[in-house]
């Protein structure tokens, strides 16, 4: 059976995203360096954000507070509320920063869209995700989107499940092993890996734990329309 | 055409949820009265939240980044960062609370289940709406989720798009006239009316302004059923 059906993550599958946090990351690094110099503010922000995910989930709003309880944390009740009100205006920028798409991805999802279904599938805050979708340009290229809480198996298959979509005629495209290829793969479809130059510690995971076929990888979106051809 | 299918608002129609706000609320003045004795608290709060809204969406996160905003302004950046702490806490504390159902709704659900296909559309934080509905213990009741970040006619027309569903088979139930009965009506389908005794500010739309005709109120969810054979 063809490929009929093409998904493709979102955030740094489709536009820049985790660059972004890493610039918030390191202001934050100096900020807290300032009063706590041998702080290990990185360690303890990663710390802080795996203790909140079960609570907060994804985004720009969890990752805001959870800066903020670091910063409260690592100063030891000290840092002033002013330097507070900093961080919560980072947040505030990262939501307000425009939707600054990967290279190639305009053209390609416009070749594609001729001749595939394009479904964006894509986890994190609901709110932020649609506005970034909307700054994108690209929301009417795709017939569907789907905005997950969590990228695991159930949530795939559910999202296959409502669009009467079958797994021999699907294929993911992603730059996340963990949550763009090894659900897919689980469920029996076929997956597409893009890396890109940056993962989200949380997103690891190591590559000999991956099944050695159905899935592939590719340097860049300009690439995907050969190869899914040759699907 | 027979009612087919019955959409339900969540927060305040089948759990509690903005008397959780307003707790919390009562803490925040309490906390941020002993700093500034005059301060207007829920009026700036309620400033920063409007502010807010574009960027943050709805939520409880959205809410506890807007009580920390509010905190830092109203004592010209003096609060504490451990009182910022607590602020950070009652947030988490509401996300954690069980979902506590409204009085009726359960067996409200359980019998209309047998005789129309039910839906849920509610809006806010993906993350915090599927956790509530996922403990609320009524999940296996609704034909299909739809987690909205914005109830307005569109929105609703591309669920009822996505489902298949005429406008003239379908009703919504829920607790807001602004975004459970005035975008439905617009939309030319059924709305009921279920007053929960608070409503946020934001939430608020004069009743003279909503059509005479095309929406009903019942006191509570246990007059359902009887309503909607006779719509």
């Amino acid at each position: 059976m063809p490929i009929t059906v093409v998904g493709f993550d979102g955030d740094d599958t489709l536009w820049h995203n985790e660059t972004r946090f890493i610039l918030t990351q390191t202001e934050l690094r100096e900020l807290l360096l300032r009063h706590v110099p041998d702080a290990d503010v990185d360690a303890h922000l990663a710390d802080v954000e795996m203790k909140n995910l079960g609570l907060y989930g994804y985004g720009i709003k969890a990752f805001t507070l959870s800066m903020i309880e670091t910063a409260i944390q690592v100063t030891e009740g000290r840092i002033p509320a002013a330097d507070l009100e900093v961080i919560l205006g980072w947040g505030k920028r990262m939501l307000m920063e425009p939707t600054e798409l990967l290279d190639g991805v305009e053209d390609a999802l416009r070749e594609l869209h001729a001749r595939y279904d394009l479904l964006l599938i894509t986890k994190g805050d609901l709110f932020d995700q649609e506005s970034k979708l909307a700054r994108s340009g690209l929301a009417d290229l795709f017939l569907n989107v789907d905005i997950l809480s969590e990228k695991n198996v159930a949530a795939y298959r559910a999202v296959l499940a409502r669009r009467g979509i079958k797994t021999e005629e699907f294929v993911m495209v992603g730059n996340s092993l963990r949550s763009d290829i090894v659900p897919v793969l689980e469920l029996g479809a076929q997956a597409v890996h893009i890396p890109y130059h940056v993962t989200w510690h949380h997103e690891h995971v190591p590559e000999e734990s991956l099944p050695r076929s159905g899935w592939h990888r590719i340097a860049g979106i300009s690439e995907l329309s050969r190869l899914l051809a040759e699907l």
